[in-house]
């Protein structure tokens, strides 16, 4: 897939009655990203070549970046400098590329398909995949701390303390740890919610946070940015588990099904079907009303951008 | 083993004609780094439990905290603020006990003793112990921003970026991807030498340098700890080149033997024992010398404990 044009769908922008230019925007920013993120990351021939090749390999081959682009949106409305917002953006993406690395691993949920490749392991090895996702998030934290370094009047160790508390064993590792120790659980919606509050929700959260902490918003808009991401995550995860349900393999680029295959409880399984659609409908809406709180859509990205994102999460195909 | 015992050396102290009291300063850092390390991981019972339970097993089973004394001395050489030098000594505590549990999984050395106990993945299953890698990784950045935004005099970005980079890819990880290229390999004696400066010695350099570098010491000093610390973690990788090949695993606290076993090109297949030992030995002498053009030892730590810290790390039995 081309994750420009995935997110390409002026139906929205214009029904938002503003001059904003989402395909435009996301294109421009997903081609930042992308920049970065080469940048960041050391050339295949830099010594141990494997294994910088095998990095390469895991963050380069697409994904949407979701995060990267939640990053850039909120950037722009904290008025964050380029280079902040770039690294940090790659640090988001660095943290999930390695996260994807050692969740594909035999040991944990064991996938041979992601963004329609073969995941590290299947391509590398085991345990070169170990390495990989070890080296991807040193890589997230040089990044961010030499960027922050270079902007003396942002909040760097706030954005690097935040990163690394969403990323640990009370974010998204923890979130994981419950993932793997719920299998054949039957888990009720409110440990559901937690699990996935920590699992993916903790990553989306910072994607929308560091750019506010950096720039040191004001309280009341730095709660009102914390509010929308809590609840874009939220609906991350229902729409995950629709796609999970109702896509094939070959749109989401890994395998589909796999929640009923292993008997996890999701909100599908929990709600149905259409239930888990109504509420992430209710949620986009939730999440529009925290944005109009921190001001009037401008149409020059910023809050429009972080609407559209809000908008892409929820009605995504993959 | 017992930490502070095994440091205690009355007769290295006494040879150097000080009144350091190397026993009792390690004690008293061992002490204050187990405390630090207790209190900056989340107790058992924070949720995930089965996760923390772990990640406190992975790093609390002993060790003997080598890294943590360095930094230690290095911090009282630099005058840096103790709750500073104490979340150092904690991060890089966590970086090499994070290391470990993922060294030891089946995919990579496939051990199942460390410490004279179970290694992470017998105890806790692969998957737990891929976690309990990642979640201490991001623990220790966590720490550390948190310590540095604490002593705002500190130069914590730059702390934070020399740590991510001797952890990752261009230090400790790439280490270990060349080492587990490397196996059967006949490599010489200067790829043996690049092999070791990244897979253990980054992490030690980093020790003795965070300190030097959160508290902005002037040029000379910088190289010339620099200079000793590079010394000292050459003289690290050969000292455990020649305990793998003359202790036994009871000693170690892991199982010996496993270079020869493996085929691997040590300090001791190239050069053969004795000359493994003289060159360790000259290497102590060297850093000694670094130690000296940084000023007299007042016996009052900093400098004496450096100096007695490159003799055990010779010297050690285990």
């Amino acid at each position: 897939m081309n994750g420009a044009q995935a997110f390409a769908d002026p139906e929205l922008s214009a029904r938002r009655g503003t001059a904003f230019d989402f395909a435009a925007w996301s294109q421009a920013a997903l081609g930042r990203a992308e920049s970065a993120l080469d940048a960041a990351l050391p050339q295949a021939d830099t010594v141990p070549h494997h294994l910088h090749e095998a990095m390469r390999y895991a963050v380069m081959g697409g994904g949407k970046r979701v995060r990267a682009l939640l990053v850039a949106a909120s950037a722009e409305f904290a008025r964050c400098p380029a280079p902040l917002a770039d690294a940090m953006a790659v640090a988001i993406e660095l943290i999930h590329a390695y996260s994807l690395v050692h969740d594909d691993l035999p040991a944990m949920d064991n996938d041979e398909l992601r963004r329609g490749k073969p995941t590290v392991w299947k391509q590398f090895g085991e345990a070169q995949a170990v390495l990989v996702g070890d080296a991807l998030q040193s890589s997230a934290f040089e990044v961010l701390a030499q960027a922050c370094a270079a902007q003396p009047t942002s909040d760097g160790l706030a954005v690097i303390r935040l990163l690394a508390h969403a990323s640990g064993s009370q974010g998204m590792c923890g979130g994981q740890a419950i993932d793997l120790a719920s299998e054949d659980k039957a888990l009720a919606l409110p440990e559901v919610e937690q699990l996935h509050r920590m699992k993916t929700g903790a990553l989306l959260v910072a994607s929308v946070m560091m750019p506010a902490v950096a720039m040191r918003l004001p309280r009341a808009q730095h709660e009102a940015l914390e509010q929308f991401a809590r609840t874009v995550g939220l609906a991350f995860q229902i729409a995950d588990d629709v796609l999970d349900a109702t896509a094939d393999s070959a749109t989401l680029g890994k395998t589909a099904g796999k929640d009923a295959e292993q008997g996890k409880a999701t909100y599908v399984s929990l709600l149905g079907l259409d239930d888990a659609r109504r509420r992430a409908e209710a949620l986009r809406l939730q999440a529009h009303a925290h944005l109009d709180s921190l001001g009037p859509r401008d149409g020059a990205g910023g809050l429009d951008a972080l609407a559209a994102l809000a908008d892409l999460i929820v009605r995504r195909s993959h």
